[in-house]
């Protein structure tokens, strides 16, 4: 089985537990935040220093990486691990949310999506299969399917017909998934299939993938050596395929697209179409409701939430895995979360303020710069104001992720959770 | 004496020598290459990795520092080390270079030099006087003398002007710089002078900096926390003041200037008004020739140079510092300097290219990441690209000073010049 996933403690009062997700890449303590590596690269930060921070595994974006370079120059770099030096777990998303989210949307069919291409305003379809095709060749150690995400408040007609697609459409993606696994492992090696494929190319292009289909094989993993250093393996096992449950905040929606996918059976469970504009209120109710008709034994991933306060109140509802932009996106715009709130680092106040970023922090940044250091270089527009304090916002939400995990497995997360919240 | 320059080794053939230079903030190993910092910043460098590069002393440019956040602000702070975390030597130009390369020049009178600047249009004035005020406010380990630095090609009235005016300037920053002196301890505490003032109000400025001037005192330096760790300390020895000969390319102007220079007694000489558009022969020759007319004993600084031959062949001609940005605005541009010569990085031809940047470099960037993956950075307009790019060219330039420092000492030099110079 290409993951494993493992619950070490369970809390008595609320849903939350903490877990090991064992992949092929090495093992990810849950619960846990994934920071965002849009284009194979979480932005400003070294690999060396995602390291350095803990992190254990990064979400990567399908899109973006389907766009520039390209997914065939990945797969030919020896996937996406290889290409980026990030010899560690990476979850990569379908592509879908972006082409719905970034406005460059065309028609949605049956057969998938077509879109535009924010770079270069080239047009290009997205199919539940061709999600997957993409996502082998980055190599990606979970995956996910193709959904349809709709924006907030959408009419119950429009969730209801998103609900029965993203449903069909991870039938097509696990069928899909299927047909290249064999005997579950994959050949990272020459190109399978063609590039920027409407439906009926695409279908040419799946024969074709299926014709170059590896040959039965059991060796183990062989390292390649990159500069003189070990690095990932060209071959690995298939990756893990998790289903999208969607629905909005409609309870009734959200158990029928639940029960779908679980007569599909995936490894591992999304919850989709929330963090969209509906109230925080309703994201946590429907987020909790969601994840009680999911299987215990598997992992549940919150996609794109999101606050410091979200992830602990998502870990308290039986969520297992996030991802979000904001500590990233909010750093590069002088916007740095605290153990004292959220500080907005070019304001005036801060200009002779010699204090660290957050005196309870004990990361690199806190214990070297000053907040007026830190005003000064973003007023300045020098670019190490960026890297310094996305380098502090991500060392806070993975600190956050730490104390949460670590008080459940000392079967403290209640006190935890009553103490925390109103400080986050 | 507040820097104290040792000679360790001298070169048989060439004028080339190893040293060390002792400062305030600690031990810098000559020759020495200084990375530019700006703004209190070497763009996209943590200090951690300048520390982990090995670079022992920065530049800061007194220019960018007095306009954003203001020499005023950083005296507060406790001075320039503090400011921005780096505990090791400063170096700070005087602010004339900028002010004459960024065409923010307005009149150059006597007195001084009157500039708007480049970030809000307002108008300032630079004096002799002032140029050391300010850096006495940044609290640099090296200080420098206003200088009016001329482009190439000069007539020889205004290099002969320049040459003058340099002088005087020179002997006036030597006298200001002594009315400030008192024991040869600064403090750093309160603010000693108003700001933006002209000619005359700097008058009163100076009247009152000097009402203002620490009693004697001989204890020993005060260490300051920050953050949790020690940071340097409010009263140091006040800095040491470099000449700066000028001339062009004009060897009778050089001797005239070095001479008059000579008889000021500086600790440490300059070479300035040069790279700046002669031919690269001419630089070299001139730099040889001057570097001859200064004594043994004192550290000779090739301001503004260059590139990692200019470097090898400038410690030939007797010089013992450089500063240049090329190693970190190429970087940015996505130029990497390499033992392999240069490489534009955003070239199509790297695109499938997995090998490192530089097969013979032991950095981080090179040990870690593949061209096709930097490539895809730049060509993405990821900010990580700079990064990599500016800690690799660093890691170069100081790599190849370490180099011909090693040869030096080693008493192979000859043989280093030989086999190198053509390589780079």
């Amino acid at each position: 089985m290409p993951i494993k996933f493992e619950i070490l403690a369970e809390d008595k009062a609320t849903r939350a537990r903490a877990g090991l997700l064992h992949t092929a890449h090495g093992v990810v303590e849950t619960p846990a935040f994934m920071p965002v590596g849009t284009g194979g690269t979480v932005k400003g930060m070294t690999q060396d220093e995602l390291e350095t921070l803990g992190v254990q595994i990064l979400l990567g974006n399908t899109y973006h990486l389907y766009l520039r370079p390209g997914h065939e120059m990945i797969r030919e770099a020896g996937g996406l691990h290889r290409f980026m030096s990030w010899p560690h777990p990476i979850l990569t998303d379908s592509g879908g949310f972006q082409v719905m989210s970034l406005k460059t949307l065309g028609r949605v069919t049956e057969d998938g999506v077509w879109f535009r291409s924010h770079v270069d305003g080239s047009s290009h379809f997205l199919s539940p299969e061709r999600a997957v095709e993409i996502q082998l060749a980055l190599g990606a150690d979970i995956i996910m399917c193709l959904d349809e995400c709709v924006e907030y408040p959408a009419t119950p007609e429009t969730l209801q017909r998103a609900v029965s697609l993203t449903t069909r459409w991870a039938k097509r993606a696990k069928e899909a998934l299927a047909r290249e696994t064999g005997n579950g492992i994959r050949d990272t090696g020459p190109s399978i299939g063609g590039s920027f494929l409407g439906p009926n190319e695409e279908r040419a292009g799946m024969e074709k993938s299926r014709a170059n289909a590896p040959t039965p094989d059991s060796e183990p993993p062989i390292p390649i050596r990159l500069a003189g250093d070990a690095y990932p393996v060209s071959r690995l096992p298939y990756p893990t395929l998790f289903g999208i449950v969607q629905g909005g905040t409609d309870k009734a929606l959200r158990r029928q697209s639940a029960e779908a996918l679980l007569d599909l059976d995936f490894e591992g469970y999304a919850l989709g179409g929330l963090a969209v504009g509906e109230p925080k209120a309703e994201m946590l109710d429907t987020a909790e409701f969601t994840a009680e008709l999911l299987p215990r034994d598997r992992p549940r991933y919150l996609m794109g939430v999101g606050t410091p306060e979200d992830l602990l109140e998502g870990v308290a509802r039986g969520i297992d895995m996030f991802d979000c932009v904001l500590p990233t996106r909010n750093a590069r715009n002088a916007c740095a979360f605290t153990s004292e709130g959220k500080v907005t680092l070019k304001n005036a106040r801060y200009a002779r303020d010699d204090g660290p970023l957050d005196p309870s922090c004990p990361c690199m940044v806190c214990r070297r710069y000053s907040r007026a250091y830190l005003r000064h270089l973003f007023v300045s527009g020098e670019m190490l104001g960026a890297n310094l304090a996305t380098h502090h916002n991500l060392h806070f939400y993975l600190d956050t992720m730490r104390r949460i995990r670590q008080s459940l497995l000392f079967g403290e997360f209640a006190e935890f959770h009553g103490r925390v919240r109103s400080h986050l």
